[in-house]
């Protein structure tokens, strides 16, 4: 086989080894199944068994309580930015959002489709470089919902605490934290997540939703498909659902709790994230300019002053092994995406090849 | 490695054993990426070939024209249910259906939350079990389109010629037949398909249209998601496409040209079907009650005459290493889905099954 390199990609972002490899094994033929998970039946017995698996592990890792639905969708986060207002708001309705970023903003935009979304807080005009927090009555009272995007990937950037709703409920897009650090269900009335970052591949999107939060009354213009209600009494299998993403992420959920669940996972990621910002900060040429209080731990963003350092750099990455280390293409620079799937070893990996870099570079 | 048995199943179903090989044997490193193909960035140059290569051999297998736009999309065929009238209809516009099964049905419904879904023929009082004609003057001149279900899964049935529509657009939901035998894309505004029957695994969707059939003036409060026309811009990576699914999706494609291309697809299948047709109509005790020009050559439905030969006839099969045959559970009985991935050497063990029943049971 040929060698695996150091991936920090930003999502879809390394699967551990041994959950690629038990997916390897099992591709021809899932246990007493007689074919592959991509070849059964979605209403088989046995696929089933990988859904109810899969549910009953993630709601074990997230202390979900029995009032919130777990759905497997499709669409990805992008779905969710229209999905959460036809679901959680009437038509017409104030929506609030905390504008933290580029998907922050487009979350905001399509809102904007269903009703009057508010932006309660922005940091666009400093180039989304910290979280920005919502003054007082920022918060419109009657909005059905204030949204947050939990940890900004191109800017690394995260909510290190909720904010204050003012008793308005909470929506999250928690794509790039999930399963990543602690986050109380009970303060959400709706978390979503594209699983391509800490769940596993594209193509699954899951939606952790406090059944009474969901409209039954929805304008009919609304698809069926873009209804929670249809979803939750089908179990996410009003049509076909994304079989081997579903398995894949039932895959990663077990491999989270082997390793001792999200605290652990929490654990070793501010210790991946401590090493990065360490090298960061006792560095005379890498920079990042985010608040301490609002670095992403799963999303670590640095520059170098020049453009012929940050090629000099990335040639240095590449010579190393370490791929897809490149930052967004809305800020340049670097991004090293830390995700549950990331090892220590590639991120002293790139720590190293950063200390080697200032060595020679910093003089 | 566990045997894999003779799988029926009507979707997810049947995949290659080399196609599922390839897969397996790239799953920790795609040739050259140094990862696999879940943990790849969709932007990267590696899965940026993968979705290229997909396009290009479906291009080919089809003979789909350049003013056609192919995408590769999620929600499987009941979201396109909503974004066929969306994207192809204004707000309210007539458009017309042909009503010949339970998901040709669901689309005309879902049509109906956009305009003036019209029913332009229906074989609903009959159980589905043929495939209904519009009679003269059914299909309104001003519909927006003709919508047809082309092959009727649950029920085994099938359009054997496209109707006349009358000089209204045609738009077919293909799934279960696409790549299975020879459709003129030319005669079609659009085409859509779930990937789950002869192109791979659950998660993905296909979308073949005519770029100038798409309209660009749609109603705000339609999701972008749900627009083709950022998807065509985009490549479809308007946001993460289903990346694993393109692959598997590519690498069928990929094998459907090995073997020779869309028409020895074709040949096959209707061999298989004329096997299993063949069993049943020589039979006293299976049948089959489709008019033989309506009858699927991707799904061959078949009942026994009592509740206990049933019973005995699924345990027969389960003996034989037959799996997934039982009928949907709208019908009853038993349906041999019979794609591309279903080697004739499965559907010879099925007749062979079915020939013993018979000949022990049908004195």
């Amino acid at each position: 086989m040929e060698k695996r390199l150091y991936n920090f990609a930003a999502g879809p972002s390394a699967i551990p080894e041994e959950v690629l490899k038990r997916a390897q094994a099992e591709m021809l033929c899932y246990p007493g199944a007689g074919c592959g998970v991509m070849e059964m039946s979605h209403r088989s017995a046995a696929f089933g068994r990988i859904r109810d698996g899969a549910e009953e592990s993630l709601r074990r890792l997230m202390d979900i309580p029995d009032d919130y639905a777990v759905l497997f969708l499709q669409g990805g986060a992008s779905m969710q930015f229209s999905m959460v207002p036809m679901n959680l708001a009437a038509r017409g309705q104030k929506t609030a959002y905390i504008v933290s970023g580029h998907f922050a903003k487009k979350a905001f935009e399509e809102a904007g489709r269903w009703g009057e979304a508010v932006c309660a807080a922005s940091s666009e005009g400093d180039g989304f470089s910290f979280i920005p927090e919502p003054g007082p009555g920022a918060v419109p009272p009657d909005a059905a919902y204030l949204h947050i995007t939990g940890n900004n990937t191109i800017f690394g950037t995260c909510f290190s605490e909720l904010p204050d709703t003012g008793g308005v409920p909470l929506a999250a897009d928690w794509s790039s934290a999930i399963l990543g650090r602690r986050i109380d269900v009970r303060r959400h009335a709706l978390i979503y997540a594209g699983a391509q970052k800490n769940l596993g591949p594209a193509g699954l999107t899951l939606v952790i939703v406090r059944k009474d939060a969901v409209r039954q009354d929805i304008d009919p213009v609304v698809p069926t498909m873009l209804r929670y209600a249809p979803q939750i009494k089908a179990d996410s299998m009003y049509n076909t659902p994304p079989c081997w993403s579903i398995y894949m992420a039932g895959l990663m959920f077990e491999w989270v709790e082997a390793q001792g669940g999200v605290a652990e996972m929490e654990r070793r990621n501010l210790e991946k994230a401590a090493l990065l910002y360490g090298t960061i900060d006792s560095s005379k040429l890498f920079e990042n300019r985010v608040p301490a209080r609002d670095r992403s731990v799963t999303n670590v963003v640095f520059t170098l002053p020049t453009a012929e350092l940050t090629e000099k750099f990335a040639a240095a990455c590449a010579e190393a092994g370490i791929i897809n280390i490149k930052g967004h293409r809305l800020t340049g620079g670097f991004r090293a995406s830390i995700y549950n799937g990331v090892g220590l070893e590639a991120v002293r990996a790139l720590a190293g090849v950063m200390e080697r870099f200032e060595k020679e570079e910093g003089r």
